[in-house]
């Protein structure tokens, strides 16, 4: 847009969120621009403070402004699981969509050795810390279920063996409201193998 | 999420975007944090920037951090013609998609006395004072083919048959790549209407 550098600008930088292209970084700025400029200064406030206070917890390395995060600290919550995920999005629906109460570690990507994300990236030695501490009776391994998710998972399992904790993995199998007709052969395989009793 | 409140405040800010809802500012806000805190500040600096400095143009209305816009300011454009548009998104779109080389004007709205939108708010004084000048030859109403639009053409056919200038309306029809099954009726009731000789 010619009229206004500021605004060309402003397009331009709404361009780094996700799923956000050219088209809809012009409609999100035109909108903030003609009908909430409020809005606007408030998602500029709240992106300098978290982008500059939220660190990762020391303890599970999730998106913290402290040094352990409330959810490590909170002492009502099982001690004896502990849930692995790939990145915070994923404890996020974890947390939401199940009753568990225990603790989680994440991970803060996946096993990729192309990328530069090995063990130590992934905080290995401080998850094989936690386990050596004696504390933690299952690892549920929650990694996704991706050809680098399934590595992941796999030297997580070894993990635990090494550690004498027992490592279960979230099944497997038909999503509901699925129709076995447009499932992939991979899942159905898998949901018909795990198959369980009525009882 | 309850480990980071930055972070909760920062989804929430996200949703003043337009067609941003709970999932989709969850997804954002993670993406800056793990990937991108550098562009989430560049954005912030952009919003605080363009909220604060772009205002509108005193001649065409549209946004500009200057008292005339460029656009208005460029004298190798055609000052005959006039194109009034509603909203600086259409400005752009004509800009974009055709060769048109002559003046804008827009009305940040269209007639809609229900959400307190009449010709004052519309800047219609404004126009019609441009037309007296007489130096505008055609204006080219292309507000958008809704009732509310249509009911602001109509309103800016007066006024430009008052200043005995020539209106003109942009032709409605069929879309390109559209197949005629599938258009509404009054699209095609228009385009049969408005058929023309093929020389």
């Amino acid at each position: 847009m010619s009229s206004s550098p500021l605004l060309a600008e402003l397009i331009e930088a709404l361009r780094c969120l996700p799923g956000v292209g050219n088209k809809t970084a012009q409609r999100m700025a035109f909108h903030l621009l003609e009908r909430d400029r409020p809005g606007a200064k408030r998602l500029a406030d709240r992106l300098v403070q978290a982008s500059e206070r939220v660190g990762n917890c020391r303890r599970c390395r999730s998106f913290s402004e402290q040094d352990i995060c409330p959810l490590c600290a909170n002492a009502t919550r099982d001690a004896h699981l502990l849930c692995v995920v790939e990145s915070p999005v994923d404890q996020l629906a974890v947390e939401q969509a199940t009753g568990y109460r225990g603790h989680y570690f994440v991970l803060l990507g996946r096993l990729s050795p192309l990328d530069g994300l090995g063990p130590k990236e992934l905080g290995l030695d401080l998850l094989a810390a936690r386990l050596g501490e004696g504390e933690v009776q299952e690892l549920i391994i929650a990694t996704n279920p991706t050809v680098e998710g399934e590595a992941t998972a796999h030297m997580l399992g070894q993990l635990a063996r090494a550690a004498n904790v027992r490592a279960t993995r979230l099944a497997h199998g038909v999503p509901l409201g699925g129709e076995l007709e447009f499932i992939d052969r991979g899942t159905l395989a898998h949901a018909f193998g795990g198959r369980q009793n009525i009882t």
